[in-house]
């Protein structure tokens, strides 16, 4: 599988290593150097320098020919657009974004984007643990 | 159930505002006023602003009556310090805390500390999209 990752966070890094790790062709995006850190050292893909909602960097991590697109910096504004605009330009088959404003992550649910918002996920296994014992 | 929180970020707020609906005594303590805008507007619970590594403050929250103690800024040195504060200094039943680095999160729960990470959790739900259809 050829996965496309915007957005070296915590989770995009742990993600792509997972990815990479079961022998998937694997380029992060990602528009700080620094980011790249996150990577583990015997990380096999391809790591991009570039913003994320630019068609050439897009199309230079092989957007055209890939089968997911994850979108995963740390910025809700930059998830949605990213994925928007993959979605209008490209045939990517699974497109998945993160956003942590729960309402903004209902919305663009609605609208047909695929999301995990992290914000009511955690919210949950805290309320979770109260419940217990 | 009374109820600490130290942090009201939107999971923060998100726990706060369905802990204090379903009528548990809840406090929320933010080192920034701002930050309580998160909370719903019929929240009815108790808003503190100061530092939740300071014992006056946690007092003031009722810290010493909490059946609970959630820390959840979005910052995991504070996390770390307050829950261990609150563990050495005060006997209440439930302390959790949010961990974002995996390793911290796991070098801490090994210490005895009741860990989320939301990392983890978030990156494994997509790593399950990715496995589905």
């Amino acid at each position: 599988m050829k996965v496309v990752i915007l957005g070296c966070s915590l989770v995009g890094a742990m993600v792509a290593s997972w990815l990479s790790s079961e022998k998937n062709q694997v380029s992060v995006v990602d528009s700080k150097e620094n980011s790249f850190h996150r990577l583990p050292k015997d990380f096999e893909g391809e790591k991009i320098l570039g913003m994320g909602i630019d068609v050439p960097i897009l199309t230079q991590a092989g957007i055209e020919k890939a089968d997911a697109f994850l979108a995963l910096t740390n910025s809700d504004n930059t998830n949605i657009m990213a994925a928007q605009l993959v979605k209008q330009r490209f045939n990517v088959p699974k497109i998945i974004l993160r956003v942590y404003d729960p309402q903004r992550a209902r919305a663009f649910g609605e609208m047909g984007l695929e999301i995990i918002c992290p914000t009511t996920i955690v919210a949950e296994k805290f309320k979770e643990f109260l419940k217990s014992k």
